[in-house]
């Protein structure tokens, strides 16, 4: 039998397979007595659970990040969709198949990967070829940037999210570099590469997603920065010549200002043609993943509309049925 | 001799070609002499013209839209070129290049034409063709499309501007169509095309760039939802059955939204992916363009950054030569 | 003995009446049982009813927008009334006096469209009287304009309060005329009668009010254009002789502007005397109905104020009784 | 021969008439040489008036506030019309008719305070009828209330304007009454009285209109609370009863939120139904006053638009001649 | 054995202590049963209890601000502790220590009070001192300033912070004095003492701590003139000679504008040195506190971060132990 | 006799002195003629002067940064002082009293750094005093840090104002410790030193101020981080140890979060309460620098209110002399 997958389970639906969890509490209810409340979550998505009348042993027999074996009941509950857990137990990774639980598979990773290199590579600057070579073969650095998510909430917010995006927009600039011959596309490129590396270090993935301290108090934007500046000392070193200092400065004043706006906490607008170009392809790119996902994971399934998400202050049509 | 070209002219050039007039005014200066004030253009752009100690005979001797040879000198003042005309007068349009004077060349615009058909015939959806199909066949409408520019100031604000607007546009949905399956790419081709019409009666453009009466008060973004209306009921008419409804919706949608915030005069914010694609590509191709033009333009040569911009709330970098 | 009505309903009272069912919930509890949650409306307002431990049986036993009987008891839950029901059956339509459920009883309907064609046929200009006469007419759009809300919330939420609205704003306007002789009267009277018309198809209030897809992906505003142009064209043909475009466009310039800023989705600012004045007009007009409803339905009955509204960001001040 | 009157004024009329003078400069142009610039004004309006190579003796030989003799020429530049003097002499006050140089004559001025009378004596409250009566009585604030303008730009900004715009809005008040039931006729009646009177001391119209120092220091909102418990003190005294603590705290309300919002140095927002409809109601008469001024004094008298108008953000259309 | 203060309570604590009772609530739960919640504070805090299945009888046994025994047991519930009482019984004043329930106890009041008396008196001008004075003689005035709350939420929110605010304002002026020789001290300094006074009747602080009516209708900052209005009349009586209408209107201005932006309803923009600083210093020692406080009574004890505060717009950082 | 300062200029005053020019151009007026623009500038501002009918040779005589000696006239043009100059030649830098041409003498500058230091070396955390220490030991960053102006405009616009700025607000820091013992102290110290050193190379001052390539491309706020991030580095070889991690990050918060808001270019809000104390008293010595300049350079000498500044949206009130 195949697995029961996050985003397939329907009302009423019996449940009976492994999920990641994380997030756990033990909380009282209103009339002191105590439930588990755990977060679940496959590659397909994720959804919490309750567990009436728990006991403290349950709450200590596994750890957020576990693998754990759930059986109970899914139930629409104020518009979505939760589980009412009945016995829930600790598994051994071993006996886990990992590509259920990493949106993307692994081996779809290595293809990303492949697809990363030949793009940076096939730029025309030596010098960028060079700073991009850096990156590369840094292997700590590569590591964080295959697994990261590109964010918390909103879009990408999966393992491998930051390089779906990056390679994504890449792949738009590509394509889009003919119509627009007065922009630099290996400036482009690289900063469709590097604008939102400062992410690996905002965020913690390693078993729950979450801000760290210096990514609340600094941000990726700053961060970011630091790390370019690392790369070019590390390619100047390499190429035994500078990178030229107005090559640099662009680069720089791309990720700087790649929110577009003062009010998102961009500390520059864009004043350069491939600053504003990147800052409007990657608004284009995380809302398209973004609002994809609010409308399939809706789930008000007989509506034409997804239910009012205050953040982006609307609902999204997701259509009739032809 | 080769023409002198707008925006080749330099500080001190002596001054003698023919141009397009536009927004002349007779007007006292402080001590109450008169001098005649006058827009003169080609298809690079546009100079403000003064002509000391004119009579009213000058005045009358040619109208806005007419073209006239002058003399002069060009000369720097307050960070803007302008030109200082001793001699103006109305020339034959027998005996001008029409080519000179319209930005983009009438072969250039025949091109852009069966390009646009080329694309829109290129839809699989029968209804959307369909529909493309009487805008295309209109030829009142086609004429002014062609023609019209896509804004007074801002970008591709020139006579054809509108159309390569649209085409370039189109261009880059055509070409970013495979890294978004989600989309539906013939819709957004078609909200590409036809997400400005409503410029074609908001704007004057006959001898000179203006806003009309209803372009003010009702404004592009209503208007064009009249002309859609139309169509559809042709298009009916022709084919003898109805378009989708949800299909005309979604349309209609992108037209009302493509301004994206309420700020900017969207009476409707994105709500489909289509709308959401439209709304960020066209800022793309439309600041790039308007950021072009004020980098290439710049008449502070010899600074790499641009004067400072109110209306966009900052300079731009033009950058060091390499 | 008469007829309990929503807006007397005290805590504690025990309930036994007929209302109007609308947004019926079949809810699963925290401990996964089942509960009925289902509006229920009369002429005077709506209360939110709970069934314990109800089966499926129930929940089908009516559809929305039937009348139902039901027993219970009234209850203050967190500042609002609610009703616990006991039970709850389907009721004949035969066997009601619909004018219990309308908030505007049928005579009163009939009052108000005499009225209103009193004053449209009191305009002194003959083309608006034209104009008018077609749409008082049309009876398709007369059913729906007598019986449609100006609202989902907020002002004139109920069936035939879009009449009522209008026929409010067109007595402010007739009776202010003498005060601002320098504002077309005729103008701002149609104005006041079609500014909201879009609503007859932005919203949906046959069995319950809601949003139309097209009201949410188009708007009223846009809407109200077209049926405008629509009655023009019938308008002429009828006369045999054009409106003037001059009046045309100031018609249609009040529907586009009547919100009066971008940030509520007006697509241009007022920018003639009758705009301007329609706009201060409409917004007195609706703010006085809505902060009046606030005030008279508030159930914190103990206090001067009432309880904090966000949307409005502020509290009312009630008073003390005198 | 009769009066030649400012808004009578066109492009190059020989003037030679009386005119109040104020703000006068005597600066120096570029090259350095002395011109004096002055406002002149009658009750039609000001113009801006400038006498090339003037001395220091002319300068001092009137003040600011007399009233002086001009020959000249006036001219239209740069969208305003100016007057080019070539004398200008101190005319004896004797000489003129008063009635010339304020917007209301004196005569209408006497039936406006009639009408506030009337007015304010009309009201059933016998505690607000005290109140107004108390302000009626005061010689020192009538004479002020009786002179002062609305404003020194935007609406009713001439002497007498702030009765006339009071009156005004009375007189909407008195007949909107009927429409709105639950509004307290009376406390809106005085609210629509009161609401602007620390403009009296906000500003200084003794011979020119100027902010004063408190005016802009404290403005007239907190001033007019002031002033309104000075009066209630005396009429508390003189009718040997308390007014009502809540009458007078609904009274201050509209005082004190009548410009509705925030950002227009409200310090409360209305929260009660005299206090909103205060706030419309004003802004309605302000506006009309205001919009009906720009458009009939705009110099650009060919075109159905305005000019630009920076603090309202847009043009007003003042329409095609019939 | 010593008391159990509301900020020592932990999860799962048995308590049996007196607190102070407000805002008592006798509610129903969903199924209908009634269940009574009140605040208990002492002068640590303030705490939610529950008490299931009460009875009219004890809602009934007690008032709000009356001194009850409470005993139960605390409990954490989603993020927040609350106390489930058990018993609830009233207890006579006479029988608790009043130090316990007041923040800063008499003694330390005391102290401030004195503080006070000598910053006001160390002042230079004598029109100022005289002015304090009349504050510091003024016993109804004293008692409730050095009673009040100097909010509701936010700072200070406590009996005596008023006072406390103040004190720790004008410590600051006088500290920092010598580094801006350019402001005048003495003027700041009584704009320290003063700035909120209109606190002191806006807010109602004798049983429980509530916006008064005028307090919602006028505001603080328009009810400070208005005191200050009367203590200069008393000032000048006494003194038999006015004080310099200069400074008079200075200080009205640092009350008028001292929020400092007309969003946060300020009706006036600090336009003096001693309004500018006033303005910042003002925001610098409420933010402090506020800040702390959030910080130090943050639940989450194990997380470096407090929880999200909307009216913030961000979370603090409380840090890791060192 | 003694020199002629900018300050002490007056209408028609004869000047003949020694000046700083920056900012020459030889621009055409209107007519064509050439004239020559120049700023000149001693240690008490600046002041623009025009030479009319100037020659290219004089316009090539000197460079900007050039001691000029200039002969002419000062007058008052359109609010604002101005030179007419009639000579102008350069003068050999041997020959002037640099003292004359710094706002803040050397000998000044030295006492601040001495202070400086010895406020940094009074801080009690031995990281923070070795970080301080590798600043100080800096050559190249202290002859930056004490030569460059904390702005182009706004607060501290001179020579050495980025020193003074920095030790004002230190001393502010250092007189309100006490105040508020919550606060780490030597943080917020070494946060006031740092805030803005990123302007050493965000701005650039050898001969004119103006604002670097990287200072608008990048801004000074990311800059200060990177040269933060190597001093740390500095300091912990020197030290042997590594600065606690949570040390750096809240120094780097401070950096990053001190403009406060989004809208002023802040990635981040301050999240700390050191980051929020140095956020509202760097705001309030920059305020009261700056207005206080904006009131004593106020041309307006007659007049108790400066004339209106757009950039912070008010006039100030510079009082009426006792």
């Amino acid at each position: 039998m195949s697995r029961q997958f996050v985003n397939q389970l329907g009302h009423k639906d019996a449940v009976s397979d492994v999920f990641i969890a994380s997030d756990k509490q033990l909380r009282p209810n209103r009339s002191g007595n105590l439930y588990l409340q755990v977060e679940l979550s496959d590659r397909t998505g994720a959804i919490s659970a309750r567990m009436w009348n728990a006991s403290e042993a349950v709450y200590k027999s596994f750890d957020n990040g576990d693998y754990v074996r759930v059986e109970g009941t899914a139930q629409l509950y104020q518009g979505a969709m939760q589980l009412i857990a009945t016995k829930l137990a600790r598994v051994d990774p071993q006996e886990v198949d990992e590509d259920d639980f990493t949106p993307i598979a692994q081996v779809e990773v290595d293809k990303l990967v492949v697809r990363l290199g030949e793009m940076l590579r096939g730029m025309n600057d030596p010098h960028l070829q060079n700073l991009a070579e850096c990156f590369l073969l840094d292997e700590s650095f590569m590591t964080k940037f295959t697994r990261a998510p590109a964010g918390i909430k909103n879009h990408h917010a999966y393992l491998g999210g930051l390089l779906q995006h990056a390679i994504s927009l890449m792949d738009v600039v590509q394509r889009i570099g003919p119509c627009y011959p007065q922009i630099n596309r290996d400036l482009l490129l690289i900063g469709a590469f590097l604008h939102d590396i400062g992410k690996i270090d905002e965020l913690g993935y390693d078993r729950e997603m979450v801000y760290t301290d210096q990514g609340q108090l600094i941000g990726h934007i700053v961060m970011a920065v630091g790390m370019l500046e690392e790369k070019v000392r590390e390619a100047e070193k390499l190429a035994g010549e500078p990178i030229p200092e107005e090559t640099v400065l662009r680069i720089k004043h791309m990720l700087v200002s790649h929110h577009g706006e003062y009010q998102f906490g961009s500390p520059k607008l864009p004043m350069t043609l491939e600053a504003v170009a990147l800052c409007f392809l990657d608004n284009l790119d995380a809302k398209i993943n973004a609002f994809d996902l609010l409308m399939s994971e809706d789930p008000n399934v007989d509506s034409p509309w997804t239910h009012y998400h205050p953040n982006i202050n609307r609902k999204l049509y997701k259509g009739k049925p032809a």
